[in-house]
């Protein structure tokens, strides 16, 4: 493997279909060989979001910048620049923008992972 | 395992003996019960930094803020805030920081990291 310096921005930007106003990059992933896991960055519009699902891997996320409400099992959280959430794997969690962009860092293992919509409110 | 929302200013700073100006914060760790990789925030002050050295375990990178050339292998890169940076396992690298405070977030795996100083510039 070789090193790798590139800036975000280079990413190639892709729309999340079951989000509202929400797109995502992969900043480092799997067309960059990485062994472990992978960099992801979120970014969600005013009043965007996503509704509530569950994966099946786990997510740790750093909030960038932005507020956001987010849904985690059974508790509402707002979020803000520099706040780190951990939601584990299987647990229902939604987002819904109170302040945008919202725009988060949220890194996944290189697991599979099936992503189950269970409503469309978000 | 239990969701986990906090602020990353909660979180416990740790000077970097081996380096210059140079903390540490573990966001979300072993101590938290991370099953597959941890995300970390170092924090290097202007000309400060962590000399050449190598570690056993890969790095994924994404930078806050501030300004620093890192020496990756044999190339030298300057990098800012937005950028992103993969270090694989065993690749010796340093930091300098050029414009501070240079914050940037680092994930590793959980796997055993040994860190090896190849020299005391940096």
């Amino acid at each position: 493997m070789k090193p790798i310096v590139k800036h975000s921005a280079s990413v190639q930007v892709r729309t999340i279909p079951v989000g509202t106003d929400t797109s995502t990059q992969v900043l480092l992933g799997a067309d960059d060989g990485m062994p472990n896991f992978a960099m992801r960055k979120f970014s969600m519009q005013e009043g965007g979001g996503m509704p509530l699902h569950t994966n099946t891997v786990e997510h740790e996320q750093y909030v960038l910048r932005g507020r956001a409400r987010i849904r985690i099992g059974d508790e509402d959280h707002e979020v803000g620049p520099e706040d780190v959430v951990y939601i584990p794997a299987g647990v229902p969690h939604s987002y819904h923008v109170l302040q945008g962009p919202f725009e988060f860092l949220c890194m996944v293992p290189n697991l599979p992972d099936t992503l189950e919509i269970l409503d469309q409110g978000c």
